[in-house]
Order: C-alpha cells, then structure tokens, then sequence
C-alpha cells in the first residue's frame, strides 16, 4: 500500500515524519479489497505487537455504545499503537520518541515495551497524575520539556530519536480503519446512522473516517454513516470551522474533558473533509458532567473526555440508531 | 438445573443464600451438554445484564496470558456479576447488598446499576481508595462498618437487604465457568498443561474448576489440566492445607497482593476439592514486586494480586504451555 501525503499527494520515500516536499502529514492508500477478516485490511503488518487490542464490545441499550475503553491501556489509541509499533518494529527502528501526557503516551509506551523498544515519551513540566505513571509502570522514560504543547512536540521531534507521533505517523491512524469495520460488523455489516465521537487532535475521526470510505467504496455499506465530532466549549477548532463561528481558545483549558486539549490541531484541513457530511456539536462541561454520570449509572465508567459523546447526542437530539464511541477508562480518573 | 449444597446435598428451595439444612454453600449442578456457543451453557439466564464482559484476549508470549483484566469493570469478577445479577433480576430482587471494599464490590455495583437495582455495598470503616470510588462512580451506597472482615460479610447479611454475596451465591461462582470453557477455545480446544490463578476467597478457583470438569465429562477435553493456586506468604490458608504446613494469618494485613485477603475463607473445603490433583504456590512481596515489573515491561499492567500468577509460574519453574490467569486491571492501582 502506497503512503502519500494527503496535501500535495507525494509519495512517502522512506520513514520520514511528514512530507518533505510540502511538510504535510502522510496517510495510507486504501486500494485494497475490503476483507471481513479484519487484520487482512492492514497487509502491510508482517508481524503484530499485539497486547490484546481490537474487537472491543458493543452493547445496545437506548443506543449503540462501542465500548472502545476496553482496550489493553484502556483507550482507544490501542488500535493505532498496534499498527505504527508493528510498523516501526519491522522497519528496523528499536528507539522511539513520542509527545503525550496522556491515553497516547500511555498506550505508545505499552506496544513500545511489548516490541522491545526503548520509548522517551515528552511530556509538559506540569504533566502529572495517573496516565504518566502508567507511561512509567510501562518502563518508558518520562522527558519533562518547559514550554506549552507545541514546544513539546518540537523537543520530541529533535530529540534525535525516531519520532512516533500518534498526530503524524500515518500508520497510527490508519490502525484507526478497524473501529469502522467492527462498528459496522457488530450491527450485523450494517452501517448505523450516526456514529458520535470526541474530537481533539483528530486522529479517531481520521482513522475511522477512512474505514468507513474503504466500506463504502467497497460497496460493504451503502455510504458512510453521519459522523458526529463533538468538541469541547474550550477547544473546539474543528466546530467553529464547520458552524462558522469565532474561536478564541482561552489562555488556559480547565474543562474536566482534560483529554481534549488540541487548540490548533495539525489535522485540521484532513478534519474539514472527513466531516464534510457531518456534524461538529459543542458541550459544556455540566453537559459532559451529566452524561457521565448518565453512563456510570449504566455500569459504563469513561473518563469525562468520553462522556463528550453521549452529551453531544443528547444535546443533539441525535438519532436510536446512533453509535457513542467510548474511547477512554474512567478507572484511569478515579483519583 | 439444579441448585444444590455442596456439603449436604440439599437442593435449594428458593433464594436462600446458604443451606437451611447444614449452612452450607450452593452450586449449580452441571448436568447438561457442552457447547461452544459458551453462553448456552448457563441455560438458567433467559436475559442477560451485559456489559460486554467474557472474551477477554489471550495472548501468547513466552507464556499464554489470559487479560481478565479486560473485562468491563477492569476484573475477571465481571464473568460472575453478569450470571447472578441476571438470575437476581429474573427472580424479582431489586435491592441487594453485597460486601466487598474491592473488585467484587466494583462489578456488582456496576452490574446492579446496569440491572436497575438500588445496591449498597458494605466495607470496612477503613476501606477507601480508588475501588470505593469506582463503586460510589456506579451510583452504589456505601456502608462502612466498624470490625473486622466478618463483621462487614454479617452487616450485610443482617441488613434486611438481599445478600448478593459473590463468595456465597451459586450463579455468581457459577458464572465463572466461562472462563474454563474460553481458555480451552482459545487453545483451539485443547487444555493447557497448567493453569495459574491467584486465590483468596476461592471463587476463581471453584468456578474455573467447574468448568473445567465439565468439558472432561463431556470429552471436550480428555482431563483437567493441571491448576496451581497462588497465595502471598501472608494469606496462605489453602497452600497450608495442601502443602501441609502451619498457618498463622498475621495481625494485619501488609502485602502488597491487597485483593487477596481471605485469611480463612469459607469455601476452604470446597476449594481443597478443587485442587487435589493441582498444586498451591506461596509468594513473597519481593517475588510479585518482581513479577509485576516483568508483566508490565511487557506492555501488560495489573494489579499486585494478579502479578501473583507470574511470581508462582517462575517459583514453580512452571512449563511453558502454562495459562496465566491475569485477573485485575493495574489502572485501579496507580496512585
């Protein structure tokens, strides 16, 4: 399968991070028949890291409840650890550098230590709390950068080691395809009308965005289903964009949904276009709040960052026949 | 299928918790033919309360490690909540207590939440931490009771509440059949030569047991593979019994294994059945400490208790075609 850059369509020549013509970020070409055997669909993994990932539940109660939390780290960024690590590992790469202090840190930390790397996961000064310590109980070293998000990033990507971004590595999001296929294999390879996800730096509504084509294209399912990207009122780039609203993120996030922090995502323009046919809903945080305790009280603990999707269904009068993805634990959040 | 106690044979009238003849405990009488579509062989449930519990991962390593831990409340105990919760909705019961400050409270407050019903959880009056709040995060009371162990068990006994006791009720130790007839599949219907889990009240021990011993009556396997208990140093009333040793329980418990804290469970008779053709393995704090660290150098994070598995495996110098049993998610236990 050809990686190209979604911007000027240049062919990826070797492992760098972005394209080196334009600087833009790099994604699978998705040619290849549509197998219900889903692991068929990534032909470019020869061996897998795997921990266990994928084929998460979904139950049906009022709606569709994917339950994506159920992953080996406990989000849904296992399906593109899985992917990039397995990459990474047999493209000879043993040391890795990745920028996050949270489920992406944790879960690259964990695929990392399974295939044997040594992973630095870059994290603010101010990062602490239950997901770096997991990224530490998985024996990965924690750099500590001054500086705000983006000045963290640009340290793990000069830090002379191999840069696996979760935001940029292609074969991260494009682990991201099997959500798509076991949502519409679960409903009986059926599509459901609306599909609710958080959104921050994109790579969820990216990833499955492109399963979703290849079903389509594939003439698995008719067309794709209605996204719902659901931000916070603090950071809601991607909302603004498609509402044609103004957007001034504040100086400081301080939304209890603590994992949806991307003001000024990278990902943006690819974003626009995946919900070309959707929807982008914002919540605020009594809204997360009670939706949160609307799930817990149905035995689902999420973190409050996944909460978002159940509030923007309620808020948007959403569909039965929708699907809420649960992307992260709330066990990480108990304290 | 019947209901009968295990010591005097008596079947069950009603929902009488133990025996009214002799005070013993219930189980299910496994008289029915064995199938792979693993749900049909608890026939007793016609509707079940699911949060998408049972078909956790098994993964293959230097070992085979089964992650219970991906069950929906982060516990294997999730495969007996989901049995007896759904036998206590069909029988009627809306109220139920149960007494446990850890994972068993957790899953039944969430599996009691998903059934509808008002549960309250009883625990000690020092109990606190990350599982008393996933337990109040599910919407359940908690009872603090002053005393030891015993005491908090006869509080809810004696609260006028139905006592959904998960060391007590058949459906609840019965549930974990499933995880017998999983291993086996999993194996391509082939037993393992050993299997490691950790015990303390015994539960998993006995339910995985009887699943086992049916798949041998039925000639799904030709016998029960091999099973080897693991206890801490400090609570280590069965691997005494087995092993033919003293056992003084200490004053206070310290381990850092602190799931595993049956100093003198009621299920001991039965649990010596169990094991007769097994073995029982003590471990020190160091050896689990050790064991931990290797599991999640692996990308696999449990909790202490479940690290027990590992620890007994490597004391045992057990053989390769070993199963572990990895029953506790370490997201509970970061802080």
């Amino acid at each position: 399968m050809r990686v190209i850059c979604t911007r000027c369509g240049k062919e990826r020549e070797g492992m760098e991070v972005t394209c080196n013509r334009c600087g833009g970020p790099f994604k699978l070409d998705i040619d290849l028949p549509f197998s219900k055997e889903i692991r068929l669909n990534f032909p470019y993994i020869k061996d897998w890291v795997s921990l266990g990932e994928w084929n998460s539940p979904m139950i049906k109660g009022d709606l569709f409840y994917k339950l994506d939390f159920m992953n080996p780290t406990g989000s849904y960024k296992d399906r593109g650890s899985t992917t990039m690590i397995s990459y990474l590992k047999q493209s000879g790469i043993k040391e890795i550098a990745e920028d996050s202090s949270g489920n992406a840190g944790a879960s690259v930390a964990a695929y990392g230590a399974a295939a044997g790397m040594k992973v630095s996961i870059f994290v603010p000064s101010t990062a602490r709390g239950n997901k770096v310590r997991q990224i530490q109980a998985y024996g990965a070293s924690i750099v500590k950068v001054e500086g705000n998000r983006d000045d963290v990033s640009r340290a793990a990507r000069e830090s002379g080691l191999y840069h696996a971004s979760h935001i940029l590595q292609p074969h991260f999001r494009d682990g991201i395809r099997s959500l798509a296929y076991e949502i519409v294999r679960d409903l009986g390879w059926r599509k459901p009308e609306e599909v609710y996800v958080p959104v921050s730096a994109g790579t969820l509504l990216l990833g499955m965005y492109e399963g979703f084509r290849h079903m389509a294209n594939e003439g698995v399912i008719k067309e794709i289903p209605k996204i719902v990207a659901v931000q916070t009122e603090q950071v809601s780039p991607l909302c603004a964009k498609i509402n044609h609203v103004n957007y001034n993120p504040p100086e400081k996030l301080t939304s209890i949904a603590d994992a949806l922090v991307s003001t000024n995502p990278t990902l943006l323009p690819e974003m626009l276009n995946a919900i070309k046919d959707g929807e982008c809903v914002t919540v605020s945080d009594q809204e997360i709040l009670e939706a949160w305790k609307i799930l817990a009280r149905k035995g689902l603990l999420v973190e409050y960052s996944s909460a978002t999707t159940l509030a923007g269904h309620m808020k948007n009068k959403g569909s039965n026949n929708a699907v809420l993805v649960l992307t992260g634990s709330g066990l990480k959040t108990l304290s």
